[in-house]
């Protein structure tokens, strides 16, 4: 099934709201093996809709738009819709009806107006489709000649609840249609490349009906691997990506594969310490407190983050830490034995059972010939082992706090997976 | 001058990334003065390229497409656009020379190879726009009969680079264009309501050349202020946005004007530090070292910032800075006694001219009938003078993170500016 989304609203074209519903869409479009092949963003014109739906004519099966349900008179979307399908407008008891009820529980002191007597006027033919969200219902055309098109209000919220609500189960109804499954996983270590390349007899033997994708990252340094079967009895799907899914993780095992589609580096960390019912710190130097930034992001971490030194200036590496001045001295901060310093003045000094390390140049300056910029020092471990790794990385400042942080944070995470 | 976008992308269509690129690049068109009147979003096909250029002619005089520009045979757009103008590709000097400089700049240890003497493959009759971010070059098509067509890369750090400093600028040479004046300002700790109604006056007395526009939020809390002067001597809107600007800057005063566009207010405090030659350190509980995040985003922010104790554990709190064990039991770690023990050990270990301090449930959990989720403690200022704040954020964890960080960051500036 192929399909058109239309967005229908001003805002978007004078970059006052940024278009995420057509992102949602999109995912969730693509989760219902539904082949979405085109998005247009028009703005509240009679013409442009109409241009819109014409070329959507014998190219899509499935027209979705958003936007111009609203009471206002730049609202025109059920006007144009009606006119383009040859229905008049009639007033439609249960659309008024579920005004009415969101009158109430809003306890709004005043009853729907004039206004709302013609927002509950609806196209005859079309299904129409209640709003539990919002005031505007939802349409459903499905005339010879055209693709199915659906009219949906902008606001977010509603425009999910008729989509999940009322859209989907419907197209699920239609003749012909086949079943979707899927599975996510998140890896971090290696880039796409050499994934791919581990990868590659895998792919071979897939069912046809089964596709590997590499999704974009979300957040730097991470690889996303997608699963998706698609055919019409749901359990056997099911039960082909399971299966799949298994020699996927069995081929790039544990240290590759964090866990599935969320499960990032900080989310794995917690999971594992808070098993051990162990504690964790940082001291970090050039990462600036990022680590504890991410580690702090997963709720419910203080049953097992204690707390961080950020030690940025030499002085609070040796006072809080420890560090000796005639490491700082002959070696500099940037050194192996200045973060195995850091590690263990902050084992000693936070009484935690595991720290992780950072002490770099981050850049743009700061860099020397022996030392330039994106040369990174990690210790990660605990009073008995600890792992240091010497990282060199580019001249982004940003991208150099936030991928060492990352590397610091899968160091640790492997450091736990091995004791 | 009316505009159509085309977004080039399966990725888009797939639901993989977040169409951003067009949100900015309506922003950007609206304060050109250009009037965007449709965004297509298409698939890497190069009949959905050439149907959307098609489709383009006679409706707009601008077309801007992103993407499909890389390496990979996926990548069709430049081949497309070839064809469709009736060019053939040749080898672009500068264009790989632009590539050889920017492996040199990663410090990649090989030579561009083959595929990017392909890339650096242009249409003869286009002008090429060197793209200084990226390996792909730009190309503006400037043909009788057509729409003038500028395609660039769907990455947005080059798009953005491609479309301000070549696009933009060639766009100002065009026959009867107005000229473009304009100026923003990044505001924090008022809302657009509070802000609109003090600006009321202002905005009625504006010229009519003179546009005040209210952008979205690009970091939470902040809000963005623009003024767009249009017309056709440029000498004479730059005069008229200074003279506007600076009435602006009066009524709204410097402690809501942190400063322009990209004047964050981490980056102001670093300004204000450096100024008065003194040194800052944070002490975080729930902020957990997103204060020191921010803060050490800033290039050569080690000449000020010392560091930060991210004190999540009661215990460290107690050993790293010195607050009381009798405070914590009694009047709890969320607390003013708290914050304020903090701040003096902040200053006293890490010995520091000035502190920023946070201490709060950032939730989900963690919240009490007297100490709901989202109360947050703050405590700034010096050895001598102290600032404290008690927040009362919502629930979700991630914006009681960044906000507050955010507010202690502007009340540490806001001590500086006085003091």
């Amino acid at each position: 099934m192929k399909a058109y989304i239309i967005n229908i609203g001003d805002e978007i074209l004078l970059g006052q709201i940024l278009n995420t519903n057509a992102h949602w869409m999109a995912q969730e479009l693509q989760a219902q093996g539904v082949d979405l092949q085109k998005i247009l963003t028009i703005s509240d014109e009679r013409q442009a809709i109409i241009d819109s739906l014409e070329q959507a004519k014998g190219q899509a099966d499935l027209v979705l738009i958003t936007g111009g349900l609203g009471p206002t008179k730049d609202d025109i979307t059920k006007f144009t819709l009606a006119d383009y399908f040859g229905m008049s407008l009639a007033f439609h008891a249960p659309s008024f009806q579920n005004i009415e009820r969101l009158f109430e529980q809003f306890g709004r002191n005043r009853r729907p107006d004039e206004r709302y007597k013609v927002q509950a006027e609806m196209p005859e033919g079309a299904q129409i489709l209640i709003n539990k969200m919002g005031t505007a219902s939802g349409m459903w055309f499905q005339e010879e000649g055209s693709p199915i098109v659906v009219s949906m209000p902008g606001v977010p919220k509603e425009m999910k609840y008729l989509l999940q609500e009322e859209v989907f189960p419907r197209l699920a109804q239609l003749p012909g249609r086949s079943n979707i499954v899927q599975q996510t996983w998140l890896c971090f270590g290696k880039g796409e490349t050499d994934v791919s390349s581990a990868l590659e007899d895998f792919e071979a033997q897939l069912p046809t009906a089964i596709k590997l994708a590499y999704l974009p990252n979300t957040k730097t340094g991470y690889l996303r691997l997608r699963l998706t079967a698609k055919g019409q009895e749901e359990a056997a799907l099911v039960q082909a990506v399971q299966e799949e899914g298994a020699k996927l993780c069995q081929i790039l095992g544990p240290k590759l594969i964090i866990g599935q589609e969320g499960d990032f580096l900080e989310a794995k960390l917690g999971e594992l310490l808070r098993k051990k019912g162990k504690t964790i710190g940082t001291a970090e130097s050039c990462t600036g407190g990022n680590i504890a930034h991410k580690i702090t992001a997963i709720p419910g971490c203080s049953d097992y983050f204690m707390g961080s030194v950020v030690a940025y200036s030499n002085k609070v590496k040796m006072q809080q830490l420890g560090v000796a001045a005639e490491t700082l001295d002959t070696e500099g901060a940037v050194s192996e034995a200045t973060v195995r310093q850091m590690l263990s003045g902050l084992i000693k000094n936070l009484k935690v059972d595991y720290g992780i390390v950072s002490s770099g140049i981050a850049g743009p300056g700061g860099g020397r010939p022996d030392k330039p910029v994106g040369t990174i020092w990690l210790a990660i471990g605990s009073a008995e082992k600890q792992w240091v790794q010497k990282l060199e990385l580019g001249n982004n400042r940003a991208r150099n706090i936030e991928m060492s942080s990352s590397i610091a944070l899968n160091l640790m995470r492997l450091f736990l997976l091995e004791s």
